[in-house]
């Protein structure tokens, strides 16, 4: 990851981010003391060129309507320029209308380009339930279009664009020698902080690229890149309706990666690493989080009783109470295991915190209060569940719940 | 429901519930100002003859030492003549001394009563991974024993003794008249409050009855019972080690309930009702809550959808924070129902809040905001889901998620 990162690192992108008035109650009433970057809420990223895309959605039944365009965009095995995400209002559960307006969105934005509709994908994340306000929308669109740059402050303007109870942009990249010395860069940005669970992607994650690379091959990489990164995070187990992970690459840099080479290899591995980079800033920056929380399962059976308990340690109100009081209230780590549907003996399980061994064999292990203590007031966690199994493994990053999580989220809509 | 309901109404039961000095550092120093039931952390229920006894257990993988010690007697189809229940510490994760720190309560007890060390029964609840203070319970067990008393003072005091983070005590009673004009009596007690969701029994409850009825009988008819009740109380999702629901019959009203009779189906019907009655109350007393809320799911194709799409929602940490915070943020509601698992089609889904319909065949529905704020600022809220696939129907009862839930939980251990 480099120092500074941002979506258009990588060759032939150009972003911006700017305000329709949705997070305020009208454009004209922006407060100046405000920094300006809390009023943007709709962004936009977009290639010179067409893009070979690939994409993961939501496993949610209901979709937004944003999504569902993009998702049958991409995977009509289309070619794109670009996409607009709107925060506040996510577009869904709105009936037939909802395509309509997104639709209305991306066709304003490509008259302006001067490209196709559907080469520009929607994507929408805020209330469900509300139409979108497309007289605010459309009419914020010539200035999204005529401001998009190559600068890092409108790929950082896209980025908060993007951010609903977000505290903190999440932007990465790396530049990446490929095996012939030639370079290619990967670029993305996320946004999540709630309602935020495994099922596929959860949260919206765009990633650019200039590397050269076919689409089927994209998608092939995206799976593996998000399956231990995006879809181990979890805040609070709800998997919401908008959620997408997306990749664009425009082959601006002029290399092509090939399957099965060496260099696909390496650009794999890279778009891996960004992707879990990625999921540990949403998981740290989850709504309320005070801790960031990893959990590790070691020596299951089968990796569908790592999962089980991974997921149930990382969704317990229980465990994640006590880690935002930091009580070392072990037994409730194991209690989530047990219920956690997973097949093991409790009798061998071993439960480590952040490196201290709290449970042996399935008894509580004396351990000294005062290191437990010390260890609980870093803001990591690590706890790791030992079952003595088998050579199965699986992880989740999460974070506490805190007073702050019931305060935000008592009174979101309003 | 009789006006004062107690665990001892049933003919031939006593009961009682002292303090051991566990709810306190120690018991010189309890405080005087404090109310005395507060401190009462070991109770009893005592049948002056053997009872035929039957008992659902958690499903959780992990099960405290007290627990697998009673189910190993009632499984083993022996007789029991009561049961010694403590809170605060819940005898869990221990090791194999943990059977014989039970063994020893009962023993102890036994002994003074005069009858076998397996006609007692053990529960215990509280912080799990510490051994039982032996010496403190087996210390208050004389007063104990030599407390046990028909009164309604001893049957509340054995309810309190058994509370932990509960704020009410849970007690249900009726005399039903079978079809002969005879008359039995079943009364019930529980706690339970935080650690609570389905998986068979969630909590402990102690159910007592004077009907002369057989084992296996009776054991049909609790499983009927708790199905739609006990089985359908969710206050965070986490089931504990400790849960067990038990029935004592002691037949000391001389009546005999025969299967298959039309009293058979009387006693029945009114065991049922006792443990919605108590499920309710466990539910509305959920650590934390500020709201009782019925989750009902109409029209799904299979039970298991119905009841995968009542417990998604009755355990959304967003659906609970917004029943916390009175906002009308339906699309929670369907978010929750369309990644539960179920299959539906939610392109028809209605959902009604308290009455009110939100959202009509998958979009939201315009309601009056100033209704549903009123609706929401009542103590009792319903959520209806109305599929429209099939006949199925499922409940669960839950309360909201408040930042009371978060501080009795950040730091319960300490």
């Amino acid at each position: 990851m480099k120092d500074e990162s941002y979506i258009t690192l990588p060759k032939g992108f150009k972003a911006n981010g700017v305000s329709a008035g949705m997070k305020c109650a009208d454009r004209a009433n922006i407060n100046p003391d405000t920094p300006k970057y809390k009023y943007l809420d709709v962004g936009m990223v977009l290639s010179d060129t067409p893009c070979n895309v690939a994409g993961v959605y939501t496993k949610n039944l209901v979709k937004g309507h944003s999504l569902v365009r993009s998702m049958n965009i991409i995977e009509g095995g289309n070619k794109v320029r670009g996409i607009i995400v709107n925060s506040k209002n996510a577009n869904a559960a709105v009936g037939k209308v909802g395509i309509e307006d997104a639709d209305k969105v991306a066709s304003t934005a490509a008259e302006l380009i001067g490209c196709k509709n559907d080469e520009i994908l929607t994507a929408s994340t805020g209330v469900i339930g509300s139409r979108l306000p497309l007289d605010k929308l459309t009419g914020a669109i010539p200035e999204l279009v005529s401001g998009l740059t190559t600068e890092a402050e409108g790929a950082h303007n896209s980025e908060f664009a993007m951010m609903t109870t977000d505290l903190v942009p999440k932007e990465v990249s790396a530049e990446i020698t490929l095996s012939s010395g030639k370079v290619v860069t990967i670029a993305g940005q996320a946004k999540g902080s709630g309602m935020i669970h495994p099922n596929l992607a959860t949260m919206i994650g765009i990633f650019t690229t200039d590397a050269d690379i076919d689409a089927k091959l994209l998608k092939t990489i995206l799976l593996d890149s998000v399956k231990y990164t995006f879809n181990r995070v979890s805040v609070d187990g709800d998997t919401s309706v908008c959620d997408m992970v997306t990749v664009l690459a425009n082959g601006a840099s002029g290399v092509k990666i090939e399957e099965g080479s060496e260099d696909c290899a390496i650009f794999a591995e890279a778009l891996k690493g960004l992707c879990e980079d990625i999921s540990r800033m949403i998981a740290a920056d989850g709504e309320g989080a005070t801790k960031f929380v990893e959990i590790e399962v070691y020596g299951a059976k089968t990796e569908k009783d790592a999962y089980l308990i991974a997921s149930s340690v990382a969704k317990s109100p229980l465990c994640k109470t006590a880690f935002f009081g930091m009580d070392a209230n072990c037994g409730r780590i194991l209690t989530a295991a047990g219920y956690s549907g997973a097949d093991f003996d409790p009798e061998q399980v071993d439960i480590k915190l952040s490196g201290l061994l709290v449970y042996q064999d399935g008894v509580a292990a004396p351990f000294d209060e005062d290191e437990a203590d010390r260890l609980l007031h870093e803001h990591d966690i690590k706890v790791e569940i030992i079952l003595k199994e088998g050579d199965c493994y699986d992880r989740m990053f999460t974070c506490d719940f805190s007073y702050k999580y019931v305060e935000i989220n008592g009174s979101y809509r309003t």
